[in-house]
């Protein structure tokens, strides 16, 4: 089967068409027919080696895909052939086929075309795992960095439909105004330091931090009594200096994660969340929007795209080319 | 009344006997004749001038007692004069009275001095609400910093009662096997490294920490993954660089949190959970271990001792001298 693979680490350049076997899905796996698959950041870091895949998933990038069940393994009850579904990979969605455990799979939500579809699954994790970490509350406040991000953009909404009081930072007005459009507040930090605005408006409940080190000290700052800053990306530095009394004034909580490299049970239990919590929500008051989609052919492309910071919403690898 | 206070921040000399105005007290609260006063670091620190009290309280030390209810106000339902109670105050123990909320109130428990009971509520109040904060469940490893402290030797049979396996450390032999006479596994600090015993062991889901910044890495270091640091003193400094990629990796917690400074409505809460979560322990698998009682009087004594770093487990003040 056609994949989209690195054999050393670069630039997006370093992403070309290479040719894989077809995986044979366990017992407990599916093997899904890809028709889109999201392109994320970590995928680039991936690419530039600074994210290596956990051991067992296969080498070439991709999280997220939609497509048609092919196969199903000898202990899976709930799929069929031909289903239409999208599922939560530890990599190698940028190919033809992918076995995953039965476990991350759901059905592709009525109303979403493929390629939305493709790239729902990753954000739709992540946001709810990490406001569930975050123990959000209907009627908090939420700041979104990255409003117009593949994960920012879907965490505006779902925090929305959730009930919360959703702000979000942008780059530039135009952006700012497409997240107000999905109903947040917004700041453009090109304008305005978040922190003043934040703290103005009574302090954030709940962080969704992309950003990392740059921002740490800023997002106490901006933190109510008793928020909780979640970092899920370090888009800015790693290390940081924390100011421990700022913290204990606040009562502030500091969460790290990531989705990828959680033990399969707390995936599967994420993914069962989801489809309890995110599904009905789709695509009515959640709906991913597609910047664009790409050929899987072009996966450099894409991550060009991606790294120029131009993208709102998500790209999709389509492999209909 | 007598208290004990200070007109100028400084050394432990600085502490001298005074007076001041019998309190009265408000609708919602009732008057304590003081019997016994707990000492803690956080009146060390109030008395250097680096731990102001909050609005509203006397300026006089003190954060927890035990007494006679000696007057209550209209309000109040619970309590009556003659009661023996211990309570949790915003400050103001250092004295022969002092007029809290009812709702800081607690029986003394069956079984107890006085001078125990007088020592229980700040310790009792602060491992109740942050092993709820980190969410610790029975089974889980519990890490304790300065197992021998105020907190810590309380923290351990508390930990130890709720289900916890519980680690301690402490400094030198002797200080570690009294420790293990509490029921915890012990590392020394003078002569290993905890991160290594802890990581060794699998990782501490929780640690209770009063180091601060000089422990923050390792700390993170020590946890297990999903472990949640909480740091509740900072007697070794308020900053450090944390390092997010660690934090992600591990998808790790650091929750900072101060007791005094809550909401009237959340000590309410904390000690109604404290009722009925510790209380039903005391005294069986939960006691206070009172190093020495010393008179109101002699209260510069009593921090002189604190500061030596020779107290294990509670030093109480006494009125009656």
């Amino acid at each position: 089967m056609r994949i989209a693979t690195f054999h050393d680490h670069g630039g997006p350049e370093a992403l070309v068409l290479g040719e894989a076997p077809e995986p044979r899905p366990g017992p407990t796996d599916v093997l899904i027919r890809i028709l889109a698959a999201g392109v994320n950041r970590a995928d680039v870091l991936q690419r530039e080696g600074r994210y290596p895949p956990p051991s067992g998933a296969p080498k070439w990038p991709g999280l997220e895909v939609a497509g048609e069940i092919a196969a199903v393994g000898e202990g899976v009850e709930r799929w069929a052939v031909g289903d239409a579904v999208c599922a939560l990979l530890p990599g190698g969605g940028y190919a033809e086929l992918a076995a995953v455990d039965a476990g991350l799979v759901l059905p592709v939500p009525a109303g979403l075309t493929m390629a939305e579809a493709g790239g729902l699954m990753e954000a739709a994790c992540t946001v709810q795992s990490n406001l569930q970490a975050a123990d959000a509350r209907a009627g908090e406040r939420l700041l979104v960095h990255g409003g117009s991000g593949g994960v920012g953009h879907l965490a505006i909404q779902i925090g929305i439909a959730l009930g919360l009081d959703v702000w979000a930072t942008a780059g530039g007005p135009e952006r700012a105004a497409r997240c107000a459009e999905l109903g947040a507040q917004t700041i453009d930090y090109r304008d305005d330091e978040f922190e003043t605005t934040m703290a103005a408006a009574g302090g954030a409940d709940v962080i969704l931090d992309v950003v990392g080190a740059a921002y740490l000290s800023r997002n106490i700052e901006a933190l109510a009594s008793g928020g909780r800053l979640v970092v899920i990306g370090m888009q800015r530095g790693a290390r940081a200096e924390l100011n421990l009394g700022q913290l204990l004034t606040k009562r502030a909580h500091v969460i790290g994660t990531t989705l990828r490299s959680r033990p399969l049970a707390q995936r599967r239990a994420i993914v069962a969340a989801v489809e309890e919590q995110i599904w009905p929500l789709v695509p009515q008051a959640v709906r991913p929007i597609i910047h664009a989609t790409v050929p899987l052919s072009r996966a450099a492309d894409a991550h060009r795209a991606l790294e120029s910071g131009t993208v709102f919403g998500k790209l999709v690898l389509t492999t209909g080319d």
